[in-house]
């Protein structure tokens, strides 16, 4: 065990993309717990879009990380150190711990999890806040139903990727948008998508035309922007929009862009709701659950895109989410043997 | 009864407001019905914010009115010949009979009604589709609930002034907004709203924030907008927000304006839903049965602004919609005795 903690901590409120200047990393000595606390040794650290969000000032659906605080997260990791007799040295645990290599908790909200029935990244991914995002927001929030058919934007994304394979086991149709060959491949041929539309090589509107012509009943709304407004144009009557993210917005300077089409709302008798992951916590176990034994029979997949380099690569990390460059759920390695 | 049936028809698609010239005042022979037909003499003639859209090429919730045909609108007369056994020489009737001063009709999609009941100017405002889409909007849309705060924007006119009212009389407290000192006094002073803000002499989102401070349970929304926008930054958690129109942008010449502040859908776990009146069709009954008690109780006050002058008025009453001319119903009289 390092006998430094290293943090990556937030310096300074950014102006669209986060900078290196927007962040520091610090260092203290690891925490010793006290009584009824515990100190975890973090082994992944999940990077996500919603980050963006947290590092802006004000309290949106969740407080603002301060200036000088460490960087909010959720990770995963082995409990090295334990004065609370719920856990032993041993256990492994995912909490909201931040980024950094060392935490102290004092157990309250930390959920167990078993390395021995999925990798420890996956319980950032698929058994994670990524997994049950995907399954409320199309089950409850989008109320999906055999035979719909469903769009999910960033399909090939932590959340996204979830999604439009919980649609195809309920029976539904599944259109994914992602960008780039690749992640449409990846989608379709190893997820099984029905249909990839690549947003950076096609005309949305047109393609959803074709491969939705009996229009959309259930949009999964990762990214906002374009593709919302788009979807927005083929409605089935009846749609639910699930606003889970807006990825294309969360960096913007000036003003967010709106849904020019949003009356299409009226046209269509559609429906556009907002849902945070939270709000379901006391039904957690349910959809872990079921997301572990579709795991288990192989009918879902769940890729984590690992980034080495410890926690000094968290703000290199970041930025891939808004580039686009990650397959799967952006997981930031801490190369804990 | 004039020999002459002068109609007015759409000549030419507008750009933005429309224009003379997008109208032509056409003639024909006073029809005579055939077998199983009724001729109605019009009285009353319903002007809407919702003709502008029905004059743009291409379906939305309803076909486009084609180049030459007569305008489409609701009205209210009386059967001047009949042929069907249904109705009556005399009966007073509303149907969609277009801006003319004669119409045919099958008999079908017809509603009778009394005007020893109402006014049949009422017929066209709170007895009619105005007051069907503040029934459902509101109650089925809405989901009101005793206790919510309500914010009613167009709060003067045709649907809004009804809206408010009904919200009051399910006992929520209701804020509406409108445009000018004098619909302001009069939503609160004769309508019973809880409070008015003008939006053409305040700032929206510091009104709502002293007035709604708990936050917006239920926004009907008939202008789109700044004020969609406003309101969306103080909703409450769960809110709904009922999307039945968008007076501000239906003659944009550009994109509509769409909802900037759409992500606090997601904050708020709000939801925006289209509605569409003619759905709720099989429960008109109840609800104008609901309708006409509060009138008669005195709970609900219709108010309808006539304007004289015949078919040959109806470009520029249109009009007055879009420059806020009128509170309550817009109505055009054609004179008959």
């Amino acid at each position: 065990m390092s006998p430094t903690n290293h943090q990556v901590r937030l310096a300074a409120r950014p102006n669209g993309l986060p900078v290196q200047s927007d962040w520091s990393i610090t260092e203290e000595p690891v925490p010793t717990p006290s009584a009824g606390e515990l100190a975890v040794e973090i082994e992944y650290i999940s990077v996500d879009p919603a980050m963006r969000g947290w590092m802006n000032a004000g309290a949106s659906y969740i407080e603002a990380v301060e200036i000088g605080d460490v960087m909010r997260a959720g990770a995963v990791g082995r409990v090295s150190a334990s004065e609370n007799p719920g856990f032993a040295v041993g256990d492994h645990v995912y909490g909201g711990f931040g980024v950094q290599e060392h935490a102290l908790s004092d157990g309250r909200g930390l959920v167990k999890v078993d390395p021995g029935l999925a990798p420890l990244p996956t319980y950032l991914g698929a058994l994670g806040m990524p997994g049950l995002t995907a399954y409320f927001g199309l089950l409850d929030v989008g109320k999906l139903a055999e035979g719909d058919t469903v769009v999910v934007s960033g399909a090939a994304g932590a959340v996204g990727s979830v999604a439009g394979q919980i649609a195809r086991i309920k029976g539904a149709r599944v259109v994914g948008i992602a960008g780039g060959a690749e992640k449409c491949r990846w989608i379709v041929e190893e997820l099984g998508f029905d249909v990839a539309i690549d947003y950076k090589g096609e005309d949305v509107r047109r393609a959803l035309r074709e491969h939705a012509p009996e229009g959309v009943d259930v949009y999964f709304d990762n990214v906002g922007g374009e593709i919302l407004d788009a979807v927005l144009t083929r409605l089935a009557r009846g749609a639910r929009i699930v606003i889970c993210g807006a990825v294309s917005q969360y960096n913007a300077t000036g003003p967010v862009s709106g849904p020019s089409n949003y009356l299409a709302l009226l046209v269509y008798r559609a429906s556009m709701i907002g849902m945070v992951v939270f709000d379901y916590a006391a039904r957690f176990g349910e959809a872990t659950g079921a997301l572990a034994g579709w795991l288990s029979e192989g009918r879902l997949i769940s890729r984590e895109h690992i980034v080495e380099g410890g926690v000094s690569a968290f703000p290199d990390a970041l930025l891939k989410l808004f580039s686009g460059e990650n397959t799967g759920k952006l997981v930031l390695s801490l190369g804990v043997e």
